[in-house]
């Protein structure tokens, strides 16, 4: 971080400076220039310190230099990080794709599912058990009973299987069943539940919020990883903007951009990203051009009869068509397809 | 809700959709016009349902008539919501300051700050023990001790406090020592937490997420009136846009939207809204001259050395300068302030 | 500006930005740290030099320092400016209020409006004889008949008349009527358009565009004080943002850092801002709490039968009730109502 | 557009609504329900009139069915059109490429740059001669001579020329020198110069504004063809967001969104959409692996010294690493790049 002082600014307020530094434990370097007199700050700098030392006397500007966070960063890592999920790794040069239903609504339902997307060439079954909802009256998901379903589809099909955790008091029971833990947008800076998440040593989807920036996005994983977990998986689900044409802004310059700045794997939620089923397809194509590790997909046997977002679920039909598509892009980009055959056998077989 | 149908659309699509609402136990109306067939939904709808019909197959669009909420409308309770804290009414035709630090640093510093808003004119003392920090390196509150230095400021002066939680698994030890419960702009739609935060019967501040539309809002109070706790005021403090010169933009809007939308009060947090506190005043004087019930505005003896949020807090002597305006604007919308007279004796005294 | 270098930069690369910059025609300031390299630039910069500066080879990031405007800033020019229309004074420690029709329809409409409006206290007649329309089927405005029917009731009643500039082919007309020139906020970067509209030596109005930042709207007035004009009064109308509620979100925010930033006037737009005629009143005597030097409002005979903005204009009788509450902010706030009776005699007469 | 009344709406408030749409020379269809009341409005309805209807005394809402365009729908018109640009087709089933600097910056500066992209295999050059800037302080575009050196490129390599028009003052010697006018971000509202860019028969190039929804431009749209010219691109640029990390957000849903409402040909332009020449790859790609008919790229040949735009311009280098990747991906989407052998041979030869 760099302090630039005001250019009539007294010998007692860049002094003062200096000792707010001391006083905070950030060493600090003076520049005495002939126009402009700047400070830079050395040590574990954090955004809102940027805030604290603009309101001091004399400045005029604050400016980081170096980023935020640390264990989360390129510089700190140069290396991709693989994350395994049951075996399969996530990260190293092929495209996953996990999908399944937004919630978890029964036994016939994510059965049916699990076996259609393993036929068209997913890897991971999602499957929501506790659902956010705007509404205190809409459905809430099946809770237990919903995990326990998953985890029959797990042992028929042999799919690990990610599920969305809500509350900090869920997470043993959770994270018993699921092979990822999920963190859905709402929940990005529940920094409560980011403390927690890690700690069971499984890995962590961990979606962006849906106005949160890329840098606040990279500092939640930051919560994670300084729990000693680095087994994050970053996901782009689209952002708020003032386009009422789609449900969100399916932001596609985050996908390359966080690969460079981040060691972590990167998938795209073209689902949720887009809200619009016939919007799903090109813009999974298109994640997987820019860069994207993996996908996260909606599926249903009848999205017209989903208790929770049939509007931007894929049929098994169209699922299957999708994924003859992403294929070619995927073998283009060089990136190819994650298939069945690398699967370890089921849970239990 | 209304379901317009496409112009060409057939029985059996009429059909489907007519089947498809009885199933969510919904009832209908059926309208055939000439150019157009229309069918009514009557009963109480959530926001989701209207995607989930819009996928429907022969469906032009779906449109909202009534509400997603009703506990929180105006349409079901048309006066004025009271909260009563520490025996002081919000809502009631008086404007009510809360001020104090953004943390609570020291005992000093809360002492120091309580009587100095208390002499100003406030009538709640707001302080965190408890924060939500952007990066796990930034100062993360002093937790319980905060509560209990909260407790003695309060003992000393009398006023009523009001803390923010976080975590449902504190809800006990902070519903212990708060007279207002704060959910912050990040937990808005931490739906675990809003199940909760009604339960101990105080009242409960509800700040606007910082990228929710104002239906949201509405919405997340109606989880806490369904809890039967009805102590709800509603906060905006600034919400996300393309503007870079101010942390937030104040949406000033809202508040008469909301209090014609609502029965429940609402107060501006200018010292969010804005994050400079040379804007705090003019935003403060402009929440009251839209409408608003009260401020929450912070105050720190020291801004510059403040721990958190040092760049938006004002001085004793800012806050008392602002406390001066306030009191004309205040009588220029006939919603004077509420003055240290009306307030009870100290807890304990 | 300051560019900051790579901690591991090479002399070949600093000596890189030195050249570019003397390329350019800009003096630099070298000061080598033992951590980092951080070169200052001496000169008249614009903000696209940030992108020019931040693409050279070992950079890491480059910093603005002083403000991309000048004629337009405080620092250029401490004490506000004054803007003298019809020989009234806006800028100078009162308030003043331009009403009228979003366009001329008719000879009745617009002198049964003037009189209306100034009757309440409105020292200005608004009215669009060019209106810009988002669909090539709406109604465009009467065009100079439109013209001749302000000019009419300025005759009538006194009042000087503001109305919008939208072609630079039509300067010359409009500025033989119009005693202010409005900029709509879809023109405020038509850079063809703010290169002329300040030659006619007439004071102009520029609104802010919905997406603009405060600093690019503090840039497109720099263009017509460029042109030797200083007589420009700048109009928050609010920006676009994801609420949808709410037609714009009314930027409360900026009328009190524009005034710090700037020495020019500033004026609120409640009617575009809001875009609902019952939160008109409240938005305008929030802007004039937050310091706004007048208010732009929409004001029509009967807003039922409006040709366009009918939602957002009020009746002569809602105009009347705000004139009289806005009366008590001013008064409120020291910028009483700049009334009638310092207003100069009809023209002509 | 349907008019939804209030559930306690009276008789003589149904009668105001329906004389109303008599009097603006619509048609209705009047349905009464047992609980709601609804109004069908039938003609050629525009954006503003749902505003204008809400008004009304005892209406509840005012629905939106049919789209506020036609002359750019797919109703309207039900196939892809072909827009021909010097005798190759854009939007017929091949990836076009449009490549070039910038500004035109001198004679050396185009000549190389077109020969360098004719060699990666782009068809079209671009280049600025008139430039918008965001401050009267920054470099503005050669004019004229800048129109002189792209009709001298055009001569040696044959390519087809795209370039912007400001002001509709310029039209006609603008046109006689462009293959395609491009109109900018900034102007997609300036209706004056929509009303006229048609005009001289040449395709237009309409970009996206920068916080326009994709209603806007495709009304923007609407007034070039109504004109009589439906030779018209779209292209998406990118929009403003919260986000600072890129320049703008591209908005990779709008690509397949647009396809689906209009029939006109989209292209992305990947440069302005990130601002960052190392996001420009992986966005072009994703571009037209979600269906974008061509791009819009910033070529330069030593980007640190261009005079604007240096940020986001690729290298030839670059700019044939990209040709090579867009080419696999084309051809995976069915899509196959537009070769320089399907391109006619140089004007006049």
């Amino acid at each position: 971080m760099i302090v630039v002082m005001n250019s009539n600014c007294t010998d007692k307020e860049v002094e003062g400076v200096l000792e707010r530094l001391r006083e905070l434990n950030f060493r600090s370097h003076l520049s005495r220039g002939t126009e402009r007199t700047v400070i830079g700050v050395l040590g574990e700098v954090y955004p809102e310190l940027q805030d604290e030392l603009e309101v001091l006397s004399g400045v005029a500007e604050v400016v980081r230099v170096s980023k935020p966070y640390k264990l989360v960063g390129r510089e700190f890592k140069k290396e991709d990080t693989l994350v395994r999920v049951g075996g399969l790794p996530i990260g190293g040069g092929q495209t996953m794709v996990m999908a399944g239903p937004c919630s978890v609504e029964s036994e016939e339902q994510i059965m049916s599912t699990a076996f259609a997307v393993k036929g068209g060439g997913a890897t991971v079954l999602r499957g929501g058990a506790f659902k956010p909802r705007t509404s205190p009256h809409a459905f809430r998901g099946l809770g237990i009973d919903g995990l326990k379903m998953l985890d029959q589809a797990k042992a028929a099909t042999g799919l690990p299987v990610i599920t969305e955790i809500m509350d900090v008091r869920d997470l043993d029971i959770v994270a018993q069943y699921a092979d990822i833990l999920q963190v859905g947008a709402r929940n990005m800076q529940n920094f409560s539940l980011l403390d927690e998440v890690g700690k069971p040593g499984k890995p962590v989807l961990l979606k962006r919020g849906m106005s949160n920036t890329i840098q606040e996005w990279l500092l939640a994983a930051e919560y994670i990883l300084a729990q000693g977990n680095n087994q994050v998986i970053l996901c782009e689900r689209g952002v708020r903007t003032f386009e009422p044409a789609t449900r969100f802004t399916f932001d596609v310059n985050a996908i390359p951009l966080v690969k460079r700045l981040s060691h972590l794997p990167v998938v795209g939620d073209p689902s949720h990203g887009t809200g619009k089923w016939y919007l799903v397809e090109p813009v999974a194509l298109a994640s997987v051009a820019a860069g994207a590790d993996g996908l996260l997909i909606e599926v249903h046997p009848s999205p017209d009869h989903a208790l929770s977002d049939g509007a931007q679920s894929l049929t098994f039909e169209n699922f299957n068509k999708l994924m003859g598509r992403l294929s070619l892009i995927a073998e283009a980009v060089g990136r190819p397809l994650l298939t069945a055959d690398n699967q370890r056998s089921p849970v239990g077989a």
